[in-house]
C-alpha cells in the first residue's frame, strides 16, 4: 500500500526502514468514487493528499461561473488546495476524483510534526514547494501566452496517456475553450498524425 | 552589514556562531545606483538576493509591450527571476534599483551546499517558497477579481509607507493601470482621508 508514496519520498530523500515506519503510520488510506469530492471550497483543506491510483481534478469557478480545470491529479502526485493547506484559510477550490481513485492523506498537524522529528522531510518538501512554484508559474504564463493548439499540446506532454482517461469536457475546462473547439483541434491533430 | 539578513533568517531558524559564520561567508555584498539593473532576461539567474537596504523591482513586459511589475523587493525581502534561479534556464524578468539599494547576494551552487553542510535552511528556504507560492497565489486571484482601487489599497497595506519611494509610473505598472487612472484613485482616497 505504501510502496508507491515511499518511491516518490526516495527520489529526493533517503529514510531509514525506522523512519519510514513512523512517516507510513501518519498516513491516512481513503478511497473515492468516480465523482466524489475530497474537498470543497468553505471547508479547510486539513490535509494533503498523494494518489496511488486513479486521478482527481483540481478546480474553481472563474467569475463568469466557467469551471476551471487547475490541474490534475493522477498517481504518483500531491496536491490540495495548498493555499488553504498552508493558511488554513477556507477552501476556494475543489478537489473531486474523475474515476475511483484510492488516496493516501497527511495532515497539517501530523506533517508539522514530521519536519520537527524527521528533518529530512524539510528537504522533501522544500523541493516538492519549488516544483509547485514552477507549475503555477508556467500555468500563468501558458494561459497568457500560448493558443488552444499550443495548450492542448502541452496538457498530452504533461499527462502522458491520461488524456484517454479524462472526458472531453474536462479536458476542454483545463484548457479553457470549448469541447467543440477541442474536438476541431484533435481532428486536426489526428490528420497531422496519419 | 549581515545583522538585517540574520535577524531575517531568525524568523525561521536559530543558527549557531558558527552556522552564521559559515553562512555569511558565502553572502556577496553589492551596491547598486538608482536605475542600475541587477538581472536581465536572457541571462540566467545565478543568485538569489537579499535587499538590506534600498528597493528593487521585478518586472517582465507583456504581450502588449507594457512594463508589468512583479512586485517590489524592499529591505528586508528576498527575491530573483525564481523560475530561472531553480531552473538555471535564461530569466524572463528583470530586477532593477528603484533607487540606491544595497544587497546580499547568494549564489545556487553556495545555496545548494548550504542545504547539505547546514540542513536548518532546508526549513528556512521550505517556508521561504511556501510564502511565495501565497504571495504569486495572491497575485493571480488579485489580477483577475480586484478593481484598480481594490488592488491600489492592498499595494499601500503590502507595502507600507514604501509608495511614498516608488514613482507614480511604477505604481501604475504594478497595478496595470495608467498614471492618470491612478492619479484619480489617489485624488479619491485623499478625500476619504480627509
Amino acid at each position: 500500500m505504501f510502496d508507491v508514496i515511499l518511491k516518490n519520498i526516495g527520489k529526493h530523500i533517503t529514510l531509514s526502514k525506522e523512519e519510514e515506519d513512523y512517516f507510513t503510520s501518519k498516513l491516512v488510506y481513503e478511497v473515492y468514487k468516480k465523482r466524489d469530492v475530497v474537498l470543497e471550497p468553505g471547508k479547510v483543506a486539513l490535509y494533503t493528499y498523494f494518489v496511488t491510483d486513479g486521478c482527481l481534478k483540481l478546480y474553481e469557478y472563474d467569475n463568469n461561473g466557467f469551471e476551471n480545470i487547475i490541474t490534475f491529479v493522477p498517481k504518483d502526485w500531491w496536491n490540495s488546495d495548498l493555499y488553504s493547506f498552508l493558511t488554513q484559510q477556507p477552501a476556494t477550490q475543489y478537489l473531486q476524483a474523475i474515476e475511483k481513485t484510492e488516496l493516501l492523506k497527511l495532515s497539517k498537524t501530523d506533517l508539522e510534526d514530521l519536519y520537527v522529528k524527521i528533518p529530512k522531510f524539510e528537504r522533501f518538501f522544500r523541493i516538492l514547494h519549488q516544483n509547485s512554484h514552477l507549475a503555477l508559474t508556467n500555468l500563468v504564463r501558458n494561459n497568457s501566452s500560448l493558443t488552444a493548439e499550443e495548450k492542448y499540446d502541452k496538457f498530452v506532454e504533461r499527462y502522458q496517456g491520461l488524456e484517454l482517461r479524462i472526458t472531453q469536457k474536462d479536458i476542454a475546462a483545463y484548457l479553457g475553450i470549448t469541447p467543440e473547439f477541442l474536438s476541431r483541434i484533435k481532428r486536426k491533430r489526428k490528420k497531422m498524425d496519419s
